[in-house]
């Protein structure tokens, strides 16, 4: 089968692999709609390490083609949603655990491009389909649920991790996709104020679209500073890190306020250093929580994006910039998600021509 | 001065009272509008035990008439927002628990009318000023900053006590005031389905407006039994109780998945009984949680939801059914809370005429 | 083979059945120590409705005979720990939950005698076994690792529900082998004062050796009015309830002080009923939670309870109160337990003589 | 009257002051027991800016000498323990916040050295008395209790801040007092295996007692690889940092577990800087959590802890190395923790000789 991938670092086009085989609890997938992610091309130039051979992308919705034997619940020519957290269910991992993203080590929940092919070929595989696979339900867009996938997933995370009360101030930092979800999950989860931080003027509608009631730009200064000013001296309850270096995320403790909560969503480099000096995080006594989380996954966590979107609460299809249509058409989506056009918020690709 | 309240239980009406005096840490405020609340109907009845010659109402906002000795941020002038739950901050009840609205034992925190004279008078009382009052910000009418001092405040808490998670199914038995603010709490706390339990005409506009995406109604069967149809046998992920008697309550139970949880917003009657049988509560292992409180107060909560208002974020006015504008018509505005007209939803009184 | 159960309800004795068949996950195993329950002996009398030709038990310990061509990292010889709940981790009830107990539906995770044969026999069956089996860590000894499967892992339950914080006064009810095993846990989990309510001389010697600082009994009066009494008329911070009726567990409710946890893992009769006043629970309003769950399984909560032994912190055989050997004296231990012999607190029966 | 402290920095010596004014809500109480602590010697030298004419010390039981017009529940006569935090609970900072010990600013509820003189003296003042002492109970000796002002107070913070779950292994980092009294603290919050990293004999034989299963020295090479080979791999599932440096924190990041939590109560040096490598910290996706927090205080707060060590659950003395008696010897008291004698861990003073 064909897929479009990275024959080695630096070097992405067509390859030609065989379909994967299913095990019996396993589902083999033909997507419909595809999107690519900075992960995809953040892997594709060697940010994870060599990787050679590989099918990309890990933002899927499309048709069962073939389960496993003792697969349940999940059968072939269903309409499936595919977080792109898979966990394996039956590892230590994931049990008493705050996150089910780490599920046989670091990230082992990710395995899509992560530890095995992607989704951009003509089918792909998904493990334990029972667990981590959802039926598409009526009245949400194959769209809509292809945003859910990772960017809804991860942007909502964001939030949650903050542990928002009601009325918080929260400062969204950076607002690619993700920090576009993230700015809509705050408004779902009781912010106040919502300060979003970034310059690209499509995105900016969006944030307050989604309900940014401010926006900033580090052109002005600083923006701890900003925000701090803001604030009347005291930082943001919240904040949210959805972009930037190292040293964005000093800023971003940095312009919290005592006893409140930084909460990172952005993969960094493997490069990033966090050079944190300690009177900027309250000579480590200033009760500033610090956390950071990879994408939930599986099955129900997807019924409940879902369920966001079916009952009215957020339309993710906001975010799509691009729309691709056609198979053919996965290599300038990847391309314009690696130049990152000026106008890029998401591309999507419809594989159905 | 003058005050409207209960001679003794059952016999309402103007009451003649000096002045209240004002600690070195406390404020007199003038009220500029009032708001009358079940409560104060419930109290004027005996639903608290026997009270004569007590000024009612606890929802207030007003100007500053005076301030003690040692009060350092409000000053007379000032237009405050006050909220019905005003903790005595130096009780112990108020440090390391949970709840801060029983500070010198239960309910402590909830003086107005609680302990002492209401608000429904030309002056009231407010202790520890600092601590409890805040100014109306730019940007917030009168109107729904009076909304917020025990309706929103009440309504959000059983949300927040729901501790909902993203995409939840939250059930809110009850659309009286205090209900729909549950509504609009929990749709700004994560929902996804929002099934509101009510009859009344115009508060199922409301309803609606605030996010609820199911109406059901006990006339059409026992509403357990609608919830678990509804979610395909299931139940409720969450459910907030704002109205009803026992028997609701253990209704609301039975309409809870397991894992979930009940909050409780609903002020029972001193005589209700929840008659739970142990399988309606999973033979008490089935990991659902109960719980009830009372509205928090203090000066930060108030200041939180002036942002959540101020904001965008929710319009606590919608929840106004009838204006009445002068001191003299109080006594109206408190007969129609009684009497609750089938129209009524929640009566202010401006008393600047 | 040969197992001990019921023929019928009331009608308990040796049954002939066939060896359990071995999924492509799962393992058969063959226990070498086994411990009857209480839940057992209510089974046995129908307890659960009507049951016929089961066998009982689910607490052992043993050796791995078989298992599924799928199984990983479990293999025939290992000597393992079986946990009383071995949830199906593929179901979505284990996902984003509050308990994995729960898995296909209400109490799904039970499975040994809940939906299947128990261990009392020469094999029995267990599901997905690298999810759920553990291997016995050197410096834990079997009988110690039996007492962890079902009565510390309640017990322990019951603690960490109460969310006790760091010198709560907390009441444990019911001094049984999950009461004393809850007891533990509280004082390991933060307790200052350590109330044990109970009766029997036997336990109350245990108790008082896991950390109870109090020992009251029903028979000096009502227990509520005995811990207000004793906390000054405030009511205890956590109450822990694990065993009685209905009628203790509105008492549990009435000696808590607002703000307080009570925290259930009493399994109760299928004819309870909880008849709560509102006035007792704060008409509702008091912040007092109301929290029941059944036992925590999986393999990772064993290796964490196994490591609470191991590493000193608790010893749970002292709670062993009669030993038996040898396969034949199953049907004594159980009636020991059916009738629950005044110095009785829990036996076990050493299968291999 | 006269006080020990500082003249300017890098200068202490015996102060002469006026007794500190009362105001209606204060006390004014003389030390019957002192302790000198780190931080006091790191104020002398200029840890925390420039300071001069500064009574030192802020750990003190004592006998109320006087209290304001409108004190309550504290009167003269009383023998008081007095938390190191005293927040001003009038403050917003301390209402709807994670902690309360940043009042009217960082750090601001450290009053005692940090915003006025501090204990080390014939008289110390004490802001908000009823809210903020408490009478020593029977039951605890006055040692114990001035170790529980600020050493268990803030040692049991950092393994509260950890969230600690049943069976958890714990890595304490530091074995000064306060890494004993996290010790201590793990152990009684659910700790299995708990590890404890630092070299002095005296106070690795006081962790052992504390229930610390291993101890590890830097010695022996990096820590994190340590912990690391510990839990074949794996990593600790909490981390309580105590001791060290910035490169020490970067440590303990490294040796935590995916999904586990680093909890700080170690004093940074204003001069620190955390250079934690994004690969370190899992990209900030890992779900490891970073938290640093200050000494909670309050009556309340010391009432629980009292309790800890009525009911015997903790003896803190253990940690006192060294007993000094009468007014006089303040000094060599001072000079001993400011030299860090290695035979060191606390010592206390006897003021009534």
């Amino acid at each position: 089968m064909r897929g479009f991938g990275m024959h080695s670092v630096g070097n992405v086009g067509w390859l030609e692999k065989d379909r994967p085989a299913c095990g019996p609890l396993d589902a083999i997938v033909r997507p419909t709609m595809v999107a690519p992610c900075s992960s995809d091309t953040h892997v594709s130039h060697g940010g994870s390490g060599p990787r050679e051979n590989l099918i990309l992308g890990h933002e899927a919705v499309g048709i069962v083609d073939e389960v496993g034997s003792d697969v349940a619940s999940i059968k072939p020519g269903d309409y499936v949603v595919v977080p792109c957290v898979t966990p394996h269910w039956l590892a230590p991992g994931v049990q008493n655990s705050r996150s089910t993203s780490h599920d046989v080590g670091p990230f082992g929940s990710f395995k899509l491009v992560g530890s095995k092919d992607g989704v951009m070929a003509e089918f792909f595989h998904v493990n334990l389909a029972d667990a981590n696979l959802t039926t598409l339900p009526e009245g949400v867009s194959p769209e809509a649920a292809l945003m859910i996938v990772d960017m809804m997933s991860t942007g909502f995370h964001g939030a949650e991790a903050a542990d928002i009360e009601t009325g918080d101030t929260v400062v969204v930092i950076g607002i690619g996709p993700v920090g576009l979800m993230a700015i809509a999950g705050a408004g779902l989860h009781g912010a106040g104020r919502l300060i979003a931080v970034g310059t690209r003027p499509a995105a900016i509608d969006v944030a307050r679209a989604y309900g940014a009631t401010d926006v900033i730009s580090y052109k002005a200064g600083p923006i701890d500073a900003q925000v701090r000013e803001m604030t009347g001296g005291v930082g943001a309850d919240r904040v949210i890190v959805a972009g930037g270096s190292g040293e964005t995320f000093v800023q971003a403790i940095r312009m919290t306020r005592p006893t409140g909560i930084v909460s990172n969503i952005n993969f960094f480099d493997i490069s990033d250093v966090f050079a944190i000096p300690a009177l900027d995080w309250g000579l480590g006594m200033i009760n500033v929580d610090i956390r950071g989380g990879f994408c939930p996954g599986g099955a129900v966590r997807m019924e409940k994006l879902l369920d966001v979107v079916k009952y009215g609460r957020c339309d993710p299809t906001k975010i799509i910039s691009h729309r691709f249509t056609g198979f053919d058409q996965i290599p300038d989506a990847f391309e314009l998600m690696d130049v990152k056009a000026p106008d890029l918020i998401k591309p999507v690709v419809h594989l159905d021509a």
